[in-house]
């Protein structure tokens, strides 16, 4: 008998029919006799109707009321879903944060898991009884409800899992699984059955946007098996763990990609230790992510300085800098916003030089240059004009053959 | 200065406009110098939207998680009025149930208070924040989430100012106050300024519906002033409490009445202590309300007995009652569906027996006849035909001398 912690998101709920059609599948593992808790986001597109009410109220609503607005929205989904499952002749409660000894720090609209306490959880499985968890949400030592802030429900549902030891956390989404790149550009894209926290890791802050980085951190840190697959479907979809037997991983498990980047270059800023500073510190104080960052040295005692930023943000940061490259003496500022950034991630480059050569190697030959260049451990990302982000995608697609096998 | 606890129901929260609009009404109220705690029921209408979510999914949800769903109602209101504050630069907390530490016994969906500690309240008030209590809710012992049952938030008021010994419970309402009758059938009633906790229990029961008869039960067994005043206007309402001086109370305080009763009499049964046990529990276990009874020996130990219900419940009572009639050995059933319940009240007539005989006169005057009588120490009831129910409030309501003094 295993114990599951299965989470299904706002679009799995998103209407009177789904939730139904969920309940069926939670009765379903309920009766082949696993133990069962179950995380719910809120209804899709509830969470919104309660972020217009309050803007409609103030322009910038207390984090605190906020998150004692927005949490109703889990609260809804969770009744409606233990009611549902009553009805299916299943024993459930609905659950909230608190109930579920959720413990946070005060960060109200993203706080973070402090601590999950498991009695009231594992007395209700004692009982036979499903918990029906909200998602999103727990409360501080002093007794505030928090919320974990967007997607905080796959935290939930991966701090439940740890703190339960649980088998295995389910997120129930609406695609099948993780794929080794975006199936709408390159159509021979493979659904993975396997693949490392780590690349996760990689492919969901590069847009992959499956699973909230965060709560793949915390499934990697607490060892919890996460397997992400499809509500509506029955596949088995794709396992996220550590590595078992790492001699058989591929070099290269996906290829991520940003679309809408654009960069900005200082040329000419002298080579100085704090110059970095200097240009980022005006940028993040505005609350702009800077992603990509190159320094070059031209000539002696002086650098070219580049960096990219998503291009909704590409005017005020390119305002921002003005003052900047004055007082740092820079020739002048170049710019680009039609950008896109390409990524290969894979365990298995680590232990191979083979794969950047490879990479630059195959862009070429499709006659794509390459602007800018970052890389990790894991992962080779390059900023390339956005106009061939689909043939850089599917040419590496194939150089890596990662598609289907026939 | 004083403490006031007021609450504002769901109309006066109705839409974004009207929470405007109380705002500005509390943030007057704060500037005073009082201390204010606030109590809300959810926004007109979101109650029902939750009701009917629920009864799509389930014909019968669960009281707990019905309870967990509907709740989501008051939360989202007592959110929004904090956002409202925050933006008139009042300091304002939105606080849950279990926050306010408002502990009920487990009955969901009708659970009683049973205490209300004041530390989180008390201590909010001394740093000077409002508390934007949700109404209508709680937590039982073992930390389910309760409701009080409908109407609960001004249950919720009245135990919030007795524990805070608070000096007003001020309920907001869309009246500006009580009346001697429904000014909609007669255009004559008076707001009263005063009436004593036992006429608003008489009034409210009988459909007088500004108050829940709960929390005026409530208001006088913790001595707490209960202030009716309209949400919209600027007067002073209706004030309940204990009688002062009752040298100067009026015979008569109002006319109440309810339309759509219907009676059931069993012509002929045995004159025996046990009859009305039996006629009646069949229609308590289907939980009909019985209204007025009447039992009256015709001869010798042969008796009629008349009972009214609600006319909706007519033809279920009706038809449990034929096999009752059957064993008995009743004559026949005779039923009526058109009347109506008229009702003075008043502490007045405590002392003073021509009140019936001054009602009865004006009724027979009208040529109204009178069907049944039920009494209490300060209130005199009729069953008549439902037509002469606007002529007999009026008439009653000039025979008492209750219209504004000009």
């Amino acid at each position: 008998m295993a114990l599951y912690v299965q989470k299904f998101g706002g679009t799995s709920v998103g209407s009177l029919e789904r939730i139904e059609a969920v309940a069926d599948r939670i009765a379903r593992a309920s009766r082949s006799g696993d133990k069962i808790v179950v995380v719910l986001s809120a209804m899709a597109g509830e969470t919104n109707r309660l972020l217009n009410l309050a803007h409609s109220v103030a322009a910038e609503p207390d984090p605190r009321e906020l998150d004692m607005l927005v949490s109703t929205g889990e609260q809804i989904s969770i009744s409606l879903m233990a009611m549902a499952l009553h009805k299916r002749g299943i024993s459930a409660q609905a659950i909230l944060g608190d109930q579920a000894q959720i413990l946070t720090n005060d960060h109200h609209g993203k706080a973070r898991i402090q601590h999950v306490a498991t009695d009231n959880l594992n007395n209700l499985l004692g009982l036979g009884i499903i918990p029906i968890v909200a998602g999103f949400q727990g409360r501080s030592e002093s007794g505030q409800l928090t919320t974990l802030g967007r997607g905080g429900s796959d935290t939930t549902a991966v701090a439940i899992a740890a703190a339960l030891k649980a088998d295995e956390c389910q997120i129930y989404t609406d695609v099948d699984g993780v794929y080794t790149t975006d199936p709408r550009v390159e159509p021979k894209a493979r659904k993975m059955d396997f693949i490392t926290f780590e690349e996760m890791m990689e492919l969901s802050s590069l847009g992959a946007k499956v699973l909230q980085i965060r709560s793949v951190e915390y499934a990697g840190r607490y060892n919890v098996p996460l397997r992400v697959l499809s509500s509506f479907g029955d596949g088995e979809g794709t396992l996220i763990m550590y590595d078992q037997n790492s001699d058989k991983v591929p070099l290269v498990s996906g290829i991520a990609f940003n679309r809408d980047e654009a960069s900005l270059t200082l040329v000419g800023v002298p080579d100085e230790a704090n110059v970095a500073a200097q240009i980022l510190t005006p940028i993040s104080d505005s609350g702009i992510d800077v992603d990509m960052i190159v320094h070059t040295t031209t000539v002696a005692g002086c650098a070219d300085f580049t960096f990219t930023v998503h291009r909704n943000d590409f005017s005020q940061a390119k305002a921002l800098l003005s003052p900047v490259a004055k007082k740092l003496g820079a020739q002048h500022v170049k710019s680009d916003n039609g950008l896109c950034k390409v990524s290969v991630v894979g365990v298995g480059m680590k232990n191979h030089s083979g794969v950047a050569s490879r990479m630059f190697q195959t862009l070429g030959q499709e006659g794509i240059s390459v602007q800018l260049i970052s890389t990790s451990e894991i992962k080779i990302s390059v900023a390339i004009e956005e106009k061939y982000l689909e043939l850089a995608v599917r040419s590496l697609h194939s150089a890596f053959d990662l598609a289907e096998k026939t």
